[in-house]
C-alpha cells in the first residue's frame, strides 16, 4: 500500500491521479489532498478517498469546507499548506499537480524530507531546476516525472546506462495550428487555441501546446531531469501523439515510449514505479492507427520555442522571465486582450529587458517572478 | 579487451561482427574463427585479425587452409570444431552465426561451458528451445539475441519486469511480395524473392522473408528467449524496417526499439552490452523518413505464417520438423525445382506426417532433422 499525497487534486492531472486510485484501492491510498479553491470538488473527493488531511490555498474557502466535511480531517490553508502536506513522514509519493510557482516551494519542500515525488507542475523545473536537483541529490528522494514526454524518456532510460544516450527527442503533437503560417496566426481566436487534437488538459497548457511554448518548457525540464545539454535535445512534430518521445543511444539506436495520448498512463507508471499496473487505457492498436508521421517544427512561425531554447542556454533567472511572461500573455490571449503572435512578442521583451542572475536563490526565483508579472500586467 | 570467438565468420553476419571488431580492436579479441568451406575469405580474416585457433567444417579445404597460415594458428576441422571452440575457456562471448541445425549443438557446447552466447543462428531455438534454455539456466550463462527483432525485444526489457509484459510486437517488413495476393504469387521467380526492400542478408533469409516463414521462425525463438506464450506475440507488418519491435506492458504502454536498418547495430550492442558504444551506422533521421506504417499480416498469401504458429503450438519435434522442410523446399525453389507457392504446402505436409515426441532430447532432434530431410530431398 502506498501512501499519496495530491497537491491540485481538482485539477485535470489531479482528477486523473483520483480516477487511478479509485481503481486500485488495494494499493494505493490518498494520504492528503489539497484544492485552490474549488471546495465543491473537494469536499465529494474527500467524501471518497477520506485523506487525514486536506489543503485550501484560499482561506475563506477553508473555513465554508471545514463546516461541511467530518471533523477528524484537518484542514490546512494558505500556500504553506503545500508545503506542510508535501513533506509530512510516512508519505510514499508526492503528486505535484498544482499550477504555478507554488509547485516549486512544494516540490523542494517533499524532496528535503526525503519523499518522492511525482511531477506534473511545469514551473518547477523551469524555473528552480538547479535547486530540485541539488535537493532530490542531498537527500536521495526521487522525482519521476508525470509529464507524457519526460515519463517517455523516464521509461526508455530504466536498465540504461547515462552515459550511452546521445540525445533525446521530444515529440510534438503540433497544436491545433500546425501547418499554420505566420499570418494565418495573426488572426487566430482563443476558442480555435483551445481545441487541441489529442490532448485532453487545462487551458493554460492547451494554449502553450497551440505557440509550442510547452515543448520549449519541456526542454528546460528535459535537461534538469536527464542532466543534458540543450543540444542534446531535438523536437520533432509528430501529429498522432502516440510516441510520446524517444531516447537515441551512441550506437544508432533509439528507444521509444508509445501509448495512447491518456496522462492515467504517466501517471499510474509514476504510481506503480519501478513496476507496472494494469491501467483502464486501452491498448495502442497498431495496425488500426495505420501510420505515424513526423515533421521538423516550424520555427519560424512558432517563435517561442526558439525563445525557450535561448532562455535554457543562457539559464540562471532567464526561464523563470521566460515561464512568467508566458504565463501573462497568455492570460491576456484567453481573455481577449492581445492578439496569438504577441505572446512570443511580450516574452521576448521581458527577456530582453532582464538582467540575469546565475544561481539563483528559491527567494530569487521568487522575486523575479513576481517582478515580471507585475511589470507585465 | 572482450575475447570473441566467431562462428560463422565468413557469412553475412560473420563479416559485419568482424567490421565492428575492426572498428573497436581496443575493445574485443578475435580468439577463434570459423568457415564452413570458404577458405579464401577465411585467410584474409586470419592475416587480418590474428586468432589463436580457427576451425574449418570441410576437412579438405582445412587442409589446403593449413598450409597457408602461421603455423601457431591452430586448425580444427569438422562439426566438433564448431563445439570445441564455442566452448574453450577464457571466452567473453561466442557468436554463433553458423547456417544450419550445426548451430544447436555449438550453442549447447557454449552455453552448457558457461561461456554467454551472441546467437545469430535460427534453428538453435527453433529446434532445441528446451535444451538451450534449460542450459543456460543450468549454468548461468546468457543468450543475447543478434537477430534484428529479438534484440530489439531484449533492449525494450532491460531494467524491466517480465511480469509486467502483456505481450510483444514483432515487426516484419512484409518482405518482396508484400500486397500480392496467392494468384499472384504462383508465379513469383527466385530472382524476385531474393530482392529484399530493406535488410541485405543471406539467400536463405531472404527467401524466409519473402515467404513470411522468417518471422514465424522467430515467433518461435522469441517464445523461448522471453518466456512468452504464442498467444503474447503478435506481428505486425511495418515496411520500413526502422521499428525493429515492441513491447507492450500491462498498463498500455509499448516500448520499441528503432534504427536503420543494419544488422551491424544488434551485433554491437550482443558485443558491448550491458553498455552501448559508438557504431558506424548513421542515426534515424525521422523527420527524412517521414512516417512510419503498420499493417495486418496477409495470412492467407502467406500460409507459412500460419504453418510456423501451429508448429510452435504443438511445440516437442513439430518445429524441428517444420525448419528441416522449410530448408529443403527453399533450396529447391531457389533451384527451380519448385514453385514459390509450393514452399509451404511441402512444410504442411511434412508437419501432417509427423509423430511428435514431445520433449525431445538432442538426439532425438537431430534425427527428426535428418529424417525430414531425407524423405523430401
Amino acid at each position: 500500500m502506498k501512501n499519496i499525497v495530491i497537491l491540485g487534486s481538482t485539477g485535470s492531472i489531479g482528477t486523473q491521479a483520483l480516477d487511478i486510485i479509485r481503481r486500485n484501492k488495494a494499493y494505493f491510498k490518498v494520504s492528503a489532498l489539497t484544492a485552490y479553491n474549488n471546495i465543491e470538488l473537494l469536499k465529494d473527493q474527500i467524501e471518497e478517498f477520506r485523506p487525514e488531511k486536506v489543503g485550501v490555498v484560499d482561506a475563506e474557502k477553508a473555513e465554508i469546507l471545514k463546516k461541511t466535511i467530518p471533523q477528524d480531517i484537518e484542514v490546512l490553508t494558505g500556500h504553506a499548506a503545500l508545503k506542510d502536506l508535501a513533506s509530512q513522514p510516512g508519505i510514499d509519493m508526492v503528486l505535484v499537480a498544482v499550477v504555478g510557482i507554488a509547485g516549486l516551494e512544494a516540490t523542494l519542500a517533499a524532496l528535503e524530507s526525503g519523499n518522492y515525488v511525482a511531477l506534473a507542475n511545469k514551473e518547477t523545473l523551469v524555473t528552480g531546476g538547479q535547486l530540485v536537483i541539488d535537493a532530490a541529490t542531498r537527500t536521495g528522494s526521487r522525482i519521476i516525472p508525470v509529464d507524457s514526454e519526460h515519463s517517455a524518456i523516464f521509461q526508455c532510460l530504466q536498465g540504461a546506462d547515462r552515459q550511452d544516450v546521445s540525445k533525446i527527442i521530444l515529440t510534438a503533437s503540433g497544436g491545433p495550428f500546425r501547418g499554420l503560417k505566420r499570418d494565418r496566426l495573426e488572426n487566430v481566436r482563443p476558442e480555435d487555441a483551445l481545441n487541441h487534437p489529442n490532448w485532453s488538459m487545462g487551458k493554460k497548457v492547451t494554449i502553450d501546446s497551440a505557440t509550442l511554448m510547452n515543448k520549449g518548457l519541456e526542454i528546460i525540464e528535459a535537461k534538469w531531469l536527464f542532466d543534458l545539454s540543450i543540444d542534446q535535445i531535438q523536437v520533432i512534430v509528430h501529429p498522432q501523439s502516440i510516441i510520446h518521445s524517444m531516447v537515441e543511444f551512441k550506437d544508432g539506436s533509439v528507444l521509444a515510449q508509445l501509448g495512447m495520448p491518456d496522462m492515467r498512463i504517466p501517471i499510474l507508471y509514476a504510481f506503480s514505479y519501478p513496476r507496472r499496473m494494469k491501467s483502464p487505457v486501452q491498448a495502442v492498436d497498431f495496425t488500426r492507427i495505420g501510420r505515424l508521421t513526423f515533421e521538423e517544427p516550424d520555427m519560424e512561425s512558432f517563435p517561442c520555442l526558439t525563445l525557450a531554447i535561448r532562455a535554457a542556454k543562457i539559464g540562471g533567472t532567464m526561464p523563470v522571465v521566460l515561464n512568467a511572461a508566458n504565463e501573462i500573455a497568455v492570460e491576456r490571449f484567453i481573455n481577449g486582450d492581445i492578439k496569438f503572435m504577441d505572446i512570443p512578442d511580450i516574452v521576448e521583451k521581458a527577456m530582453d529587458t532582464h538582467q540575469v542572475i546565475p544561481r539563483p536563490s528559491l527567494a530569487d526565483i521568487l522575486q523575479v517572478d513576481k517582478e515580471t508579472r507585475e511589470l507585465l500586467s
